[in-house]
């Protein structure tokens, strides 16, 4: 690799440690019993870590759908036919998909952008199209895309994160589309956590159990192929057996890692991406909150890895972003509960408790 | 009893079976995978057959906070002192509590009423003044309250259940505030499902394991003093160790179940109070959603014993409706998602599988 592309192993921003410790004094002063809003109060810690202010807000949510084709879909491990990629894209752009309903719910910012798709040519209102390729080759025959498309692939991220940044955003969600990705997902938990398909293999958008066997089956084989060459180099990994759209969140995550945005992880596919941006560089974990607890098999052992406590458990397993969307709201009612709540002096509340 | 006080034994509205299976039908034309919004899907449908039609909507949430004192800190089951119930009564009004912040960021009404605390008369304004009586009886020794006085409390439920309906609310949250109430929504669910007190307690608002075995002596005895009079009488049980706000989310659940107004759930106290409902009148769990699972030890059970899936799982333990007013988030998402999503026809997205 040259020297101009490896932006990608700059420092990445340290959490503001001040910040964090007098959000957690604030907690201990809100007229409540100390950690009685749980996962709330320590969402509006970590965001004041994040955004370096004991008032953590959510006003500006950004939003980036990576689309990507997969070659492995030849293989017959998919429910839906490779032209749904295309038609979601669109679906995105025009407002019907459960993201586009979630975007303009919490009014964030909504880009949907194609790394690479099967078809034609095309101009759709609202999205930007790239084609780093079109679609990566058939990773269950041959490595899924070059080095140089797997950093091509990264730079889109950066790019969406950087133009959130610039924009003014206050978190970054990143979703994804692409028949065939979970598939990709797990090839890539397989390689990088060096344990079977069996493990790390669900149903996706809803596979039946005897099409499970055959895509675990080609799983496996393709992990056997790949894994002489790739070793433990997750850049390595994603070429051989991510999806574009894999690799374009891996390097937004690792861009928002280092310009100091928060990133709100989605399900079992931007798990992964976020798994391979720790491999790359393990501070970038710090830089993450984990929207929900997916319904796909295998999102929780990657969820462990990431030592990850989802904010929902409830049973999404669409993609899109939109378990990350969907925490949202939870995120924003930490920041308002913690900001706007009365300290017990304010309130004239007797926060001691009565003498053990 | 006599005949002008059993209104709550008046029929169970039905839920709306036409409404439930068109939002099923619509559900699966959506452009996603079928059941991938998970929870979100199962919120919107059970919401559709409450509220009658085929696009259900939170607009106008209601949130009433019951408070009331409780004999039973006598015995030194609590981490705070009882003042604090009266103080919080005055934050929930003047806009500083957890419930206040939640019920402002949904734009919903909150209505605080005191059922019957200890101390001076007083008037805060904002807070409704009821005074059954001066906080219940230490159970531990005798009664919590009269029949008349539990039949008054169940009413003061009945009346916001009403005022809500007339105000054109779409949704009902039922709050509550009184020191020691956990110990009293452990002793009943100890007499309502015939279990020990082991199973059912938890550590309230903090207190340490020394002084949950004693809260866990405390109520173990108790149940053993009452249980020979109320045998499986839900009425006679909440006037043995109810408290009066108990009584009365009771009386609002069942008021809502009749009137045909959905209900959330909060957590381990309200879900006791809903599992008195249900053992009035078994058909009001029907226009009952579960809003969390709380972290009070023992919630867990109660959830079962109701066949109820939670919406979030946050580690939330602070009760007055928090955990509730929290899942509007997700139940008004839930709705929004069900409505302005488009159909694979809308959008042209194949929505066919691949043959198997």
């Amino acid at each position: 690799m040259t020297e101009q592309v490896t932006w990608y192993l700059e420092p990445i921003q340290q959490p503001d440690l001040d910040a964090k410790q007098q959000a957690e004094q604030r907690q201990l002063q809100l007229t409540k019993p100390t950690g009685a809003l749980g996962d709330l109060e320590t969402t509006a810690i970590q965001l004041a870590n994040l955004q370096g202010t004991v008032h953590p807000k959510i006003q500006q949510p950004w939003i980036t759908i990576f689309a990507g084709d997969h070659g492995v879909v030849e293989e017959n491990i998919s429910a839906y036919p490779q032209a749904v990629t295309r038609q979601m894209l669109q679906n995105f752009a025009s407002g019907g998909a459960a993201i586009s309903v979630i975007a303009k719910h919490h009014q964030a910012h909504l880009q949907v952008v194609d790394c690479g798709t099967v078809g034609e040519t095309y101009n759709y209102v609202g999205v930007e199209r790239h084609c780093i390729r079109a679609g990566t080759a058939n990773f269950a025959q041959q490595t899924a895309m070059t080095e140089q498309e797997c950093l091509a692939a990264l730079e889109l991220g950066k790019n969406s994160a950087d133009l959130a940044k610039a924009q003014g955003s206050d978190i970054f969600v990143a979703g994804e589309m692409g028949i065939g990705n979970t598939c990709s997902a797990s090839a890539l938990a397989c390689l990088l956590l060096n344990e079977s398909a069996q493990q790390l293999t669900g149903l996706g958008t809803g596979i039946n159990i005897e099409q499970l066997q055959h895509k675990i089956k080609v799983i496996d084989q393709a992990v056997k192929l790949h894994r002489p060459h790739v070793a433990n180099d997750a850049l390595k990994i994603l070429a051989a057996v991510g999806g574009l759209e894999i690799a374009a969140m891996t390097g937004a995550y690792l861009r928002c890692a280092q310009i100091g945005l928060p990133i709100v992880v989605d399900g079992f596919i931007s798990s992964v991406a976020a798994l391979c941006a720790m491999r790359i560089q393990s501070q970038s974990r710090e830089w993450m909150l984990f929207g929900h607890q997916s319904a796909e098999y295998g999102h929780q052992r990657i969820l462990k890895e990431l030592a990850a406590q989802p904010i929902l458990k409830m049973n999404l397993r669409l993609g899109e972003g939109s378990g990350a969307g969907a925490a949202l709201s939870m995120i924003q009612l930490a920041c308002v509960l913690h900001n706007q709540m009365a300290t017990f002096a304010e309130a004239a509340v007797t926060g001691d408790k009565v003498a053990d």
